[in-house]
């Protein structure tokens, strides 16, 4: 992988899209916590939410905003410190007016304004300090990197860093741009949880064409990333497409696809290096599964496993602890056939200890960056899955409650 | 529940079992590491084995023995600070070299030795350390208390506390006596992982009938706790019938299977209770879920979320990361009828929160052993899981490697 774990150092800002930021009072620290990303005529969208059961209020209006408008959005707001979650039918109304009031003040329906959520679950939101805001919100826009810096920091909850990659293209003479914003530190915080992405584009493509891309690309980064194995309630990622490129999607299908592929790797990069904790990213390369979903199943076994995660917080080169988390993954791996290395080093094969040097593993782990690779010798699936270690710093934050 | 998590302060002892225990030199620390129990002739046997795929060399002899012999077992064998796992084909045969001359000595055929093994995966079985000592540990043999409690510590490894429960009925003026000795505190060590547990009666019943109760007993006990979700690759449970209190099963079928159900809910206990580093035992009540098995499936889910189990070890009283985590749990749940409840208050409720006493939760999670109910308002179907919370103790004691 090329991709870098830090924000996009160049942002090709794509035409179309507008972006601003304030505080409004819903974070305690008085930081800005309201965001809006306003878009143009003709701008298309795709969409995908969270496997999450319990669903946070502003993804149902999302999906009826979607179905209404046939995927044609024309702004984006979002709110921190509160996730609107398990908050009733208030919360689907307090939602629905943030959306009206925003519409109102730029002359949209309301179905055209795409809301999300991230904070506290099981608090009202503070809708009134949002609506009190919205005006000042819509007056600041401006097509900017820094109204798009504004954006993505507004966003931030737990996070560390600021979370943006970036990606640009030639089809002839014409450049088609492509930026990235997320949020998430792998919903590690006291009752805060979520990722958010938005991505936004200037490429001419249907919300059919956007959605098939959009879910290629989260099945090939977002879901293959894993902090704590925990799903949150408002998981959120959206692609808009205003158009204004003059490039249609069908010139530079190849391309565009990468550029989305690139910008998603680098975001969910940047989260799982951002978890709150987190001393080492493990990157377990799964090879020879009989299929692409065993090879998931096995690493998702191996990333959730406490023994596992503990081991690697120490750097200890415990392959036991890897072998008898994937015989609980539910796959019917054979043991004997199995391999196991730690950096260039194999460290089991044939059913037993391979002779390795224990020192230079252990050095190994204890890199930011870690590699971890299995074969399963039963067919021609693999996949890349990138999850962390399990830090007592990672405890401290998450047990930390005052009463 | 009426039963201790402390170890049987009564102990009664079945009619037909000796037991020793000697220091082989296989634990570090110089403890008792190999015990033995005799049974006398005649005695039946069924056990239950680790679903992990991958098997520890003793669980193979183990379910060779017990199919050749039809379920009549005369000895059992642990060794404690080698798990004799992931140690290939050498593995399988010292631990048949252990069996045959522990068999030689006691006048038996060796597949009539029940042999087990507990502690570091992957490093070859000591198996001259331990038939060294074979001459001393079968002359150690006594159908004692003493005798009893010597092969239960010697089982130990990172337990904390010896793991012992017994029950007694009588029938007519016969009495049937069941003890059950248990190591495991949680499979959270470094390299060193399992549960084994050994319940010795005196009663008369064929090993299928054994099989059977066995298999009852254990779903409703071992199965229904968790430390940390891993399952190690030894785990097994093993009953022994000498059926030297003639009295045979279908004279007090009820009777037994209670004293069983008993026995094993204690020592499940204790094992929840003696894992490392938890400071609060959860009882979590499932009820109303579409059945048993739809219970037990959110109960896991919240007993495996580490934002949940990180709440508990501060005594935060955050029912939406336990919500969020049913809501992953593959089960449709509809959260507008879930309720959820923290010691004795509701606290979530049609689909938000409900009022309730922060500084109570707080206060009730702050025990030794706390109570969380769920009703999913689907069904009839219920479980009783116990499960722990997560502490910084358990991540520093697993992330614990020097090279």
């Amino acid at each position: 992988m090329t991709t870098s774990p830090l924000p996009a150092s160049t942002i090709y800002l794509p035409k179309g899209f507008a972006f601003s930021a304030v505080a409004a009072g819903i974070k305690a620290s008085g930081r800005l916590d309201l965001a809006l990303a306003e878009a143009s005529p003709g701008t298309t969208a795709a969409a995908v939410f969270t496997r999450n059961r319990v669903v946070a209020a502003p993804l149902e209006v999302d999906r009826t905003a979607l179905a209404a408008t046939r995927g044609r959005l024309r702004a984006v707001i979002v709110n921190a410190g509160n996730a609107n979650c398990a908050t009733g039918a208030a919360g689907i109304k307090a939602c629905n007016q943030v959306c009206a009031e925003t519409a109102r003040l730029l002359g949209l329906k309301a179905q055209e304004v795409f809301p999300s959520s991230t904070g506290i679950i099981g608090v009202p939101l503070p809708s009134q300090k949002i609506i009190a805001k919205l005006s000042d919100l819509t007056a600041a826009l401006q097509p900017t990197e820094d109204g798009m810096t504004q954006f993505a920091r507004a966003i931030m909850t737990t996070d560390l860093r600021m979370k943006t990659a970036s990606a640009r293209f030639l089809v002839g003479k014409k450049s088609v741009a492509l930026i990235g914003i997320a949020k998430g530190s792998g919903m590690i915080h006291p009752q805060l949880a979520t990722m958010l992405v938005y991505l936004f584009t200037d490429i001419a493509a249907s919300p059919s064409e956007l959605q098939r891309l959009l879910w290629q690309a989260c099945d090939q980064t977002f879901n293959c990333i894993s902090v704590d194995g925990d799903t949150s309630t408002n998981d959120t990622v959206l692609l808009m497409a205003s158009g204004k490129s003059g490039i249609p999607l069908h010139r530079a299908r190849t391309k565009f696809s990468a550029a989305v592929l690139q910008v998603c790797q680098s975001l969910a990069d940047q989260i799982v290096s951002d978890g709150e904790g987190v001393k080492h990213v493990i990157r377990l390369s799964i090879e020879r599964a009989r299929n692409r979903e065993e090879a998931l199943r096995i690493a998702k076994a191996i990333a959730h496993s406490l023994l596992v995660k503990t081991a690697w917080a120490g750097a200890d080169p415990n392959w036991g602890r890897i072998l008898a988390a994937m015989g609980n993954s539910g796959v019917p791996i054979q043991p004997d056939r199995v391999e196991i290395s730690i950096g260039d080093q194999i460290v089991y094969r044939n059913g037993g200890a391979h002779p390795f040097d224990e020192a230079r593993a252990h050095q190994h782990l204890s890199q930011a960056v870690c590699d971890i690779g299995i074969k399963l010798k039963r067919g021609g699936g693999s996949v890349l899955f990138q999850t962390t270690d399990l830090t007592a710093d990672y405890v401290r934050i998450n047990a930390d409650y005052s009463t």
